[in-house]
């Protein structure tokens, strides 16, 4: 195999932008991800791969819940913010207000659309883990054009 | 959960559009699927989940191999003419021209992009099957921002 040809092809995959977020007890996870599918729509299932040497891999194989927001075109703000893990403080997360969610995943206020998920299984044959998630709570606060990797000019694939 | 809410949130996600095609022995499998992503750099990992009652999946289950092409932007029609499945006659599949790939999977020659998996692990769970293929091989005809689901007007998520 051409390994720059596989990089190239590969990084040709369009991608949503998400803010994966969730919470064991005291511990919150979160981090900007792109590696999502839905798998399935009965019952609905999301494939959500999170970095296996990330502290919100932790978190998430702690709890068994995770919060997958997107964001509004104008956010990018909010996809960089959360490239360093969770930084909770008080009511706020990498200084965004959040809420618990049914999960108790904190869900951003100001995403324009968000959905919930417990994990039901998993994959670690890779350096990320495949989580598979049964949504089990979605939320629309306003109808907009999510974000998209290509939107940012970020690459995460190849 | 509010079944309406998690089917219009479920929709923001955005998605490529790829034609998947497989072959078993003389058995051929093809059609249009969005729901794609890359898990793993290290094995290179992709995931896609395809609709357990399909022929495509029957002949993936039984070759345990897939290749997945991006389309052009102009190339709506050649996604559409895989809607109804694998028409194999002679040198084309659906009426497009094919070689046969590193795996013996069919590689459409109007594709810009393509890449080649084995399967190397599987879940069921779901109506669809997710399959974890390795990238095993990849291919770039011209350099061309692919075709997505958002492009077509179709859905298919929810």
């Amino acid at each position: 195999m051409d390994a720059n040809a596989k990089k190239k092809v590969l990084r040709l995959i369009p991608y949503g932008l998400f803010v994966a977020t969730s919470r064991a007890d005291q511990k919150f996870g979160a981090g900007t991800i792109n590696w999502v599918t839905q798998t399935s729509f009965t019952p609905p299932l999301i494939v959500a791969a999170i970095k296996a040497d990330s502290s919100l891999h932790e978190v998430i194989a702690a709890s068994r819940v995770f919060a997958l927001h997107m964001l509004g075109k104008n956010q990018k703000d909010v996809a960089t913010a959360f490239f360093k893990g969770a930084q909770p403080d008080g009511d706020t997360l990498n200084g965004f207000r959040f809420e618990s969610g049914a999960t108790g995943a904190p869900i951003l206020l100001d995403a324009p659309a968000w959905f919930e998920c417990r994990v039901v299984d998993e994959n670690g044959r890779g350096d990320h883990t495949i989580f598979i998630g049964e949504v089990v709570d979605a939320g629309l606060r306003r109808e907009e054009e999510p974000l998209t990797l290509r939107d940012t000019g970020f690459f995460y694939g190849g």
